[in-house]
This record gives C-alpha cells, structure tokens and sequence, in this order.
C-alpha cells in the first residue's frame, strides 16, 4: 500500500470498533470489515444472539453486504479484516466469494479454519493472522470471563 | 421411523420441487428442507444470482429459516435433507446448528464436505448419502448441459 493511511492495523481498528458493537449486544464480540480500493464497502458483527442464527457471524454478513454493495458475486480485489480467525463456514464462505485477502486477529486454535488440513479458501487467496492480535483478543477474554 | 409416509424418500421429494424452483429461475438447482417432528419447518433453493451473494445457497437460508422458525440456535433434533452434498461453507453452519442429521442426494466430490480430511460437521451429527442419487444428479446434469 501506498499511502500510509490505511495500514492493515487501520481496517483492524475499525474492525474492532465492530465487535465493540457486539461486545455492547451481549454477543461473542468479533468484528469484520471489507476494503476495496482502499473503501471499506462492508461493516459487520456477530449477531447470532441477536438474529437467533447461528450463520450470522461477521463475516457471512459483511460478505453478503459487499457483494450487495459491488453488485457482483466475487469480491477478488476485496480484503477482509476480522479480529478473529475465521471458522471453518465462513471460511468456506470466502471460498465461494474468492476474496483475494484474508487479515485476521487473533488466532482461533480451536475453531478457526486454519486447524483443518485440507484447503478451504480459494488457492489465489492470501491470508495474515495476527494483526493487532493481543487488542482482537482481550475484548474476548473481557467477553467470557464476564460469563463465568 | 414409525410411520412410512415420512420416508427419506418423501421429504428428498420435496427438496427435489425446491431444486426444481432453483432451476426455473436459472440457478444451480439444488434445493433443501428442514424436519422437524416429521413436519417441514423451512424450504430453499439456491439463490446465488438472484442475491447475487454466493453464501446464499439452499442449506444456509434453510438453517437461517429453520432456527428462526423453532425460536433457537439449535437444530440437534433436526433433520436436512438436501439434493446436493453440501459444501464445506454449509457444512460449516450445520456444525453451528448442531443439526442431527443430514440426508443428502447426489455426491459433490469436488465440493463436497466429504472431501475435506479434518470433521467439520457436529460429531455427533448422523450422516447419509445417495438418497434418490440419480433424481437429484439429473436435474444438476440438464441444467449444466444447456449452459454450455
């Protein structure tokens, strides 16, 4: 990237000013971003309490939401930011919209895609874990050692 | 099951009309329905182009439908019947509803969940394949036939 602006930590911040949003909904707070052209064209986060779905992560929601925005069903030049490692569904998901990044927070050994040893994203795809990784992470301990 | 009317048979027949309502609007015609008590809680088809989103397939509106309909996250008494294996995305999202059972017509083995090594599906989630195979292959072979 050329200007200086938007660094990968300045989409994860906004990312996680979206699990924020979920974090003040009661709900596991991960949050997702879409950039194309340097615009961020999606803003989600979970609301699987909220909508009583257990797909509604953020990232099926922001990639429903960009695609709506490009008018198209691939998202190639797109990045998404996500404070979490995504799962094995919205990994998946990525798959079919062959996003072309994947930047995640903090890293999911239990649930997070990565686990599973055959491929699951599009093979073009680049994927970075562990951007702003510790602040991705703390709003979820927050979030489950309020739950205990 | 007790009674015969409520055969494997009898609700891939009615995921076949949804893959039959897919096809009709020029999409891949795969099509699914959620049981629940032997009583159909949702019905989809896939719906890619006309939302121009690619995680619109039939299993994930299904679940999202199903879950709203029963009032909770979870499927686990549930059963999918669906006329295609169901793709890592969707078999992801079956791994969130905890969904009982999953019936499934014809084999997607370049797709499919099945391929991939890792479970990825609730392990205690009851799998079984090839219901009214070749029903639910043709109408997938018609439709790529006259897309060429």
């Amino acid at each position: 990237m050329t200007q200086s602006l938007f660094t990968d930590e300045y989409f994860m911040k906004q990312a996680l000013k979206q699990a924020e949003l979920a974090f003040d909904k009661d709900e596991v707070p991960v949050g997702a971003v879409i950039v194309h052209d340097n615009q961020i064209i999606a803003r989600a986060h979970n609301l699987t309490e909220t909508l009583n779905d257990p797909t509604a992560h953020a990232e099926m929601q922001a990639f429903t939401s960009a695609t709506d925005f490009l008018g198209g069903k691939y998202l190639q030049k797109a990045r998404l930011y996500v404070t979490l490692e995504p799962c094995i569904m919205c990994a998946g998901a990525a798959y079919w919209t062959q996003i072309g990044t994947i930047i995640f927070g903090t890293h999911d050994p239990k649930r997070g895609f990565q686990k599973v040893n055959s491929p699951i994203i599009h093979p073009k795809a680049m994927v970075k874990g562990g951007v702003m990784s510790d602040e991705c992470e703390q709003i979820l301990q927050i979030f489950f050692k309020q739950k205990r």
